[in-house]
């Protein structure tokens, strides 16, 4: 085996084990009072029981898609490829979330006990852990998929694996958050006038699972299958661009990007300014693996073509969140422009949030447009459009190499939230949920900026794998002047508002049975309102957990048929650019949706900070509409996009070869 | 002269005279009493002091271009031909709104003196004659400039020339009335108590001034501009195809869809249901012209394959009508889901909505996929493909032969609406109102209906433009696996969101100077309220055409420049992917906002009818919320985004030798 192949599996051994000693550092921290140790356990409870019903209802589709794979494309390779990827997606899903469930009451009672630093150094380690198990398995599931299939067709199964775990994770995890918290909002906040995490209210830990499933679980798996689908694209074109050099540039950027994740976590210190303390960690791990990739291109080619499109990915990558941050912190004029128009009411507020959301993509688009074309000029695309394409795949990896930071300062605020919830529900002192806040408030911002990650990565990754397709199909080209081409395009470019409007009613009709329970519990339950009698939570986490599981079957089917049918209906070349339709409008789509949510939620917080009258005046309740509408925008149909465009570009990848073989016959 | 020349002239000709033997009907009529003839002046003045005053603006536009179309393309020719499409389309716009605003008053007093039968005839005339103007000037326009160049490159500068005023001139109709709209609504309605149409409201003349500028002369313009780009791309791809066979099937049975037209326009009598009457008027005009067309292709081709796509393209039109009218109707479920959704609040409201108009994106756009293939199939380009395009050009030309009848059931809406707005402002007896209130709920159906229209003419127009740039530039296809041609695409997929963000701006900042104009005139004039004091109308009216014109410089510019830039920066090859792009996107969200602003609209009404508390509930106040946010919806953004990818195609169509020569050279 070559030295690069086995260096990528102790990069990834490496992070396996660095997560277990940090997942031991939180572990050893006390989980404070009784008290404390009770509503997180109900949490933890609420959170695992969601996991093991989504992941037995998985195993179901996991299975029959096997069989059709082994089937249909005669490769039972491929098959056991998409299981591993399936398990390994979940793994991470399921390990990220464990700690995190444990890492919250400790941040609550680091912040108690300890203070600020300490409550910041148990979230963040919280957090590392996911990101350090997304890395870890998905750079040695790849490496050892290839090494021993030696067939990146093969692979491509370990990637869908991945998407299809991350599409339900995704789907059902922002259904849960976001029907929880719309009960536990519009009953307990609004209704009965209790606080927020008020223990009295019978969706308030329904609520608080819902920030470990969506938040943690659904990022996690979102960004594994980024990181899985780039990795497999850069070996794919890699090897047809460089031979075996390729794919090894590929693996070893990974690998450098994890070592390079490492270092920087060392450099989050409890003891700065939060903000400040992660920025820097983000840095390091950056500026590490540039310079480390630039050197490596210069031995293994002799020039720095290959690594031109991997500072092209970290760049777009930093660029995308900058402008993020831009449209949706309170600090900038769109998200204070939405407050303004608050004050003429509800109507206003909205148009004003979605004109903002609209405007947003603008600057996304142009970057990507540009990283897109320096990946493959840089890379050589001008003498020899595969060292191009390529180059648009390295862009992918290069984008996503620090993972592993990314998700680890991204799952820290779930963590954070949560601490602060804990600190509510057990009454500890006024002071400890400052500090939870505190640490919360710099967690809004960093969750949006991994949002905007999150979405640029899956643009990169979505178009690696559809150059990937187009290499694999041996087609020319997808030339939109076909009439099927076109006709593709369209269908394609329908899907995310299809998927947008699915996902949105389904956030509508699980929020609604939330409503109509925590009403019934206050109703029924003599006591509640007093603190006499405990709500019922496990009714409504049971609520949650079967609306969620239930409403995404069917937008999670149609990301899986749709492309299959056109590839069969209309032939590989349709299938390519229902490929580019699905993968424009998701990108926008998805941008606009995130930035317009988080825009509203923000505008909500600067009016509570006292503008326009605070809280309670006329514009901070027409500021409250548009963040509600803003909340399965930014945490259901927006992130789900991500999964969309990748899986579709995975579905067809993987299916290539009966689509060559056996498509567009009909006409 | 070629036979078909001739007679595609006389039936221009026979359009022009039938409409002006119309216009004569309608002066004909009696205007009313005096109260009413000057409360219809005011709105005349105001119409046509807008129109001059945009026209005006639009003159150094229109010279600019027309200069850097002499230059540019050394083509003296087409900018002789842009002129005269700007001046036939300005044409059609002034005759047909000058009309509107008599048909109005003289509706008001028909159906005073007369009843509804006779108000049915004198509002569907004065939409009829707008109908007739567009057609005949078109096809008159285009035929002339074709048979003295013989040259389908230059008369694309008469297909820009329809552009470019329809650009201006639904951008800015759009934001006009609903600048007016809203202000007459918020302060008036809401803030003073006053009804709607009330004479007291300062904002009244403006907003019934905008009925017209935006409804009339906006949608005349936006067919005009399909129309015109149809034929264009007929003659254009059909001279390639079947040489001057070809032109002339596309004139013929553009010829044939006028003559169907007038002869439809005698069988809508006000002695019957007017929604059935005007439904009748346009399946006879389709039938006749389906009957004619195959008739025709068989003596011309000996075979049935041109006309597959005429009868491919007027069926999608009927199709996609019809799913319009399902999303946005109150007897159907969407509207009624909207309408339940509103007993939760605003939030629930706006969600649903939005939710319902990304749905209604499903069937149009799988209509459209199939009516492509269809066309392109049918038309044999199986075994030819320029065949085949030039089918798909046929479909748009079959779409839009009954155009005259369309714009006819089209513009009879915002005439009935301003003739109930007279009738409330002159104080008419109670059943006049009622008349024309149930003429105005059928002109609200074939309103949304017409939007549908609208898109779809709009959708198979730009495609068939784009397929005619391919052929002008020689390309061999767009192949999107490109890197420039992607970047190409991300960006035009990227305009129609950024021109909607700009547009729903524009329409609030334009409504915020109307909001606080019509509070200072209730403050600051004396007896206003009491009905002793004139408001000062023309102020308002001043203001609306002011802000109107001021907001369309910025996307009108957008949407010339952009596509110029990228042809010459990244080339041909990737503007057609810009093309691609902006199709896609700017089709879907012109369907998601259109509809979605329809729904809302129309659940408010529902609810208005009594259903969950009716008027002044709560449910009532959520469904007003919705449907401020589906004004600049349905009528401003989305209206717009029609044109916004018609002139796309037509810009980069014209300027296309220009990119073959200069452009990509830059990498």
């Amino acid at each position: 085996m070559e030295t690069i192949y086995i260096l990528a599996i102790v990069a990834g051994a490496l992070a396996l084990l660095f997560g277990a000693y940090k997942a031991g550092f939180v572990s050893k921290q006390e989980p404070g009072n009784e008290r404390m140790i009770e509503i997180s356990s109900y949490i933890t409870e609420g959170a695992m029981a969601f996991l093991q019903r989504e992941y037995k209802a998985l195993v179901i589709f996991v299975v029959v898609l096997a069989v059709v794979l082994a089937a249909g494309l005669q490769s039972v390779a491929t098959a056991i490829c998409f299981i591993a990827g399936a398990i390994c997606s979940v793994l991470a899903g399921y390990v990220g979330m464990k700690v995190a469930t444990r890492a919250n009451v400790r941040t609550a009672n680091a912040a108690n006990v300890h203070g600020l630093g300490r409550a910041l150094d148990v979230a963040f380690s919280g957090g590392a852990v996911m990101g350090m198990c997304v890395v870890g398995l998905g750079i040695i599931g790849i490496t050892v998929a290839y090494t021993i299939t030696k067939d990146p067709t093969i692979v491509t199964g370990f990637s869908l694996g991945a998407s299809s775990i991350a599409l339900f994770a995704r789907v059902g995890g922002g259904i849960y958050t976001k029907a929880a918290d719309v009960g536990a909002d519009l009953v307990g906040k609004v209704e009965a006038g209790i606080p927020e995490d008020d223990p009295r209210n019978p969706a308030v830990i329904a609520d608080n699972v819902g920030d470990n499933v969506g938040d943690v679980a659904g990022m996690g798996a979102d960004l594994f299958e980024s990181y899985v689908g780039a990795l497999l694209s850069a070996i794919t074109l890699g090897v047809v661009a460089y031979g075996d050099k390729g794919i090894q540039y590929g693996l070893a950027i990974a690998a450098i990007g994890i070592v390079a994740s490492i270092i920087a976590v060392f450099f989050v210190k409890g003891d700065k300014d939060p903000q400040k303390s992660l920025n820097m960690g983000e840095y390091i791990a950056a500026g590490a693996t540039i310079i480390a990739s630039a050197v490596l291109s210069n031995q293994l080619f002799g020039n720095f073509k290959p690594f031109i499109p991997v500072i092209a990915g970290i760049v777009v990558g930093l660029t995308i969140s900058k402008i993020t941050e831009y449209y949706t912190a309170a600090e900038y004029k769109p998200v204070q422009r939405i407050a303004d128009e608050s004050q003429t009411g509800a109507s206003t507020n909205i148009i004003s949030g979605l004109s903002v959301g609209m405007m947003s993509t603008v600057g996304p688009i142009i970057v990507i447009a540009i990283g897109i074309m320096v990946a493959f000029v840089g890379a050589g695309g001008s003498d020899d459009a595969l060292l191009g394409l390529f180059g648009i795949s390295l862009s992918a990896v290069g984008m996503l190499s620090t993972t592993a930071m990314t998700i680890a300062v991204d799952a820290y605020g779930p963590i954070a939230d949560n601490a602060g919830g804990i600190a509510e529900m057990c009454e500890l002192p006024e002071n400890v949920r400052q500090i939870t806040d505190s640490l919360d408030a710099v967690g809004n911002t960093t969750a949006a900026i991994g949002k905007g990650f999150a979405i640029g990565s899956a643009a990169l990754t979505a178009l690696a794998l559809f150059v990937s397709y187009i290499n694999a199909t041996g087609l020319e080209g997808i030339d939109v002047s076909k009439p099927e081409v076109i006709a593709g395009t369209f269908i394609g470019g329908m899907l995310p508002f299809a998927f947008s409007a699915l996902t949105m009613s389904a956030v509508g009709n699980a929020a609604s049975k939330m409503i109509d329970e925590v009403r019934r519990q206050f109703r029924e339950i003599p006591g509640i309102m007093d603190g006499k009698a405990t709500p019922e939570y496990a009714k409504c986490v049971d609520i949650s957990t079967g609306a969620a599981l239930h409403e995404m079957i069917v937008p999670g089917l149609i990301a899986v048929v749709v492309p299959i049918i056109i590839g069969v209906v209309l032939g590989p070349e349709a299938l390519g650019g229902l490929q580019a339709g699905a993968l424009i409008t998701g990108v926008l789509m998805a941008i606009f949706m995130s930035n317009a949510g988080g825009a509203w939620d923000n505008a909500k917080k600067y009016i509570e900070g006292g503008v326009h009258g605070g809280k309670g005046s006329e514009a901070h309740k027409a500021a409250v509409t548009g963040d509600t509408v803003g909340d399965p925008f930014k945490d259901t149909s927006g992130p789900s996009l991500n999964i969309l465009v990748k899986l579709i570009t995975v579905v067809s990848l993987v299916f290539a070869p009966l689509f060559v073989q056996f498509g567009g016959k009909f006409f």
